[in-house]
């Protein structure tokens, strides 16, 4: 199976610490990479990934806070540096191009490339990126600034083709594909073999969804429902809940009850507070109620 | 003696490596801090440091290449959520303040501290900033745009008190500054005893000279001349001279020779081009030329 990975550049939140990165992360699915946030430092975190600069031609910004968004300038200017000739999509919320490209085009006038801005709705949901393997959706959320999450569904695929019964049959390579979209074969005799003879379902679309920053928000959990990995943000833990209601922020419970609520596979937080020096107690808050919890790290890579 | 030190937050070039963060250091005198650029993840260098982040006043950018400032927005938001009130000063290039304030004004709007820029001189050298204790002045370098290299000097301190004449004459610990200063003592019989008697010279200033990014540049030798430690840039080795001077920097060699050329104590090579793995072949070249030549790494510690 294709592979499709998350990999965590940074999982910290606005103060820096010595252990985390802010805000960014490389969806890596069917051999394209896909950024989601660019805090200061994603580049460098980038380098050290070993992924390929080149294969990235989306980038997703959740809000316009620093800690999400300053890596931008310097990503930009780099891609330019290798030499990259290819456009560069830019998704973010409205004032993005407005702010930044003064700044581009100051610092990277000579980018031998296009970068093409368009506006995220966190209003509500809808597809902000599709194409023949993957469909990107934002996930409208509550912070203090238009902020919007981003679901990553794979598209169906194709169902496995049984190699016995197409050399039974003597099926020509040229009709596989025939087959594999449904259409029956016609044996010499002039018999009609079902296409489901042929093959086995296809595995189920695999989902991933990233929701920070973000107040706890009851109305996501029909959006990400089922999908395999939840990343959600929790900045707090319960004993700071008043600290993450004034800053539209969420606790390790409150994250957990939303992955409980829709079922996911597995959930990973992280825009942890640099208040906690040991996280485990974000760790233990989230599994008394939702188990499969695990909580991010730098260069982490998660499995969709 | 109070410590003069540099510390080594990043010591590559423009494009990111596994090993170096983009140019940025803080000079530490007399228990204040000085950043001297601010490229990208300063901010996050800086606290693995364990310097503190109150103790910085003043920042100095040599060049608005971004490799060289594009830590500034993070570094100032940070400096604003850890709750800083006293005024910050920025001396860069004109083009600064109209760059980087639209961004401020977005994402640092409620910034409890004021932030000055003023303009630094990368035409003629000239004093930038002075206390009682420092000096900073510019030097001129020669790169793609307009660019200033930093010298900070030590300003002449007071001599050494011997304990034992001054406890010998009785002198007052009133008087003690006065002769410092330059004052005779007069003992209860009226004699005049001349300060020399009670002072051995204080130690010379201490210097310290940053410059980066440039091509080669005698010019500067007389600025720097007897400086105890130079920071040079050294981008590029000597076969790569073509590549240096199209781009307006300096190889190791050539660093050297202004090491050699001005005398000082000791010269640390940095700005390293991604293209060497290996930085010994730099270390090498300067070294036939210069001895007392070392390579920058992030995180050194450098006395002056």
């Amino acid at each position: 199976m294709d592979p499709f990975e998350v990999h965590i550049l940074g999982c910290g939140s606005a103060l820096p610490t010595t252990k985390h990165f802010p805000s960014s992360q490389i969806v890596d699915l069917h051999d394209k990479l896909y950024m989601i946030d660019c805090g200061e430092g994603a580049q460098l975190q980038f380098r050290k990934s070993k992924l390929k600069f080149q294969k990235i031609d989306h980038i997703f910004i959740s809000h316009l806070h620093g800690d999400h968004c300053f890596g931008l300038p310097g990503l930009i200017s780099t891609l330019g540096l290798l030499g990259r000739t290819s456009d560069l999509y830019i998704h973010a919320p409205f004032d993005a191009e407005i702010l930044f490209m003064p700044l581009l085009e100051y610092f990277c006038h000579a980018l031998p490339y296009k970068i093409h801005f368009s506006n995220v709705n966190s209003e509500e949901s809808e597809v902000i990126f599709e194409d023949k393997t993957l469909k990107v959706t934002s996930i409208p959320l509550n912070h203090r600034v238009p902020t919007a999450g981003f679901l990553f569904e794979e598209k169906p695929r194709s169902p496995h083709i049984i190699r016995e019964m197409i050399d039974f049959y003597r099926v020509p390579l040229s009709q596989i594909q025939a087959i594999k979209d449904g259409a029956p074969f016609i044996t010499g005799n002039g018999e009609t073999i079902p296409h489901t003879v042929f093959t086995r379902p296809a595995d189920p679309p695999r989902k991933y969804a990233y929701c920070s920053d973000t107040a706890y928000k009851k109305q996501i959990v029909p959006i990400i429902a089922g999908v395999n990995t939840l990343y959600h943000e929790a900045t707090f833990c319960t004993a700071d809940l008043a600290r993450a209601r004034e800053t539209f922020h969420s606790s390790a419970a409150q994250a957990a009850s939303i992955a409980r609520a829709a079922k996911v596979g597995r959930l990973v937080i992280g825009h942890f507070s640099a208040r906690y020096p040991n996280e485990q107690i974000l760790l233990n808050e989230a599994m008394k109620i939702f188990p499969e919890t695990q909580l991010a790290y730098e260069r982490m890579i998660i499995k969709i």
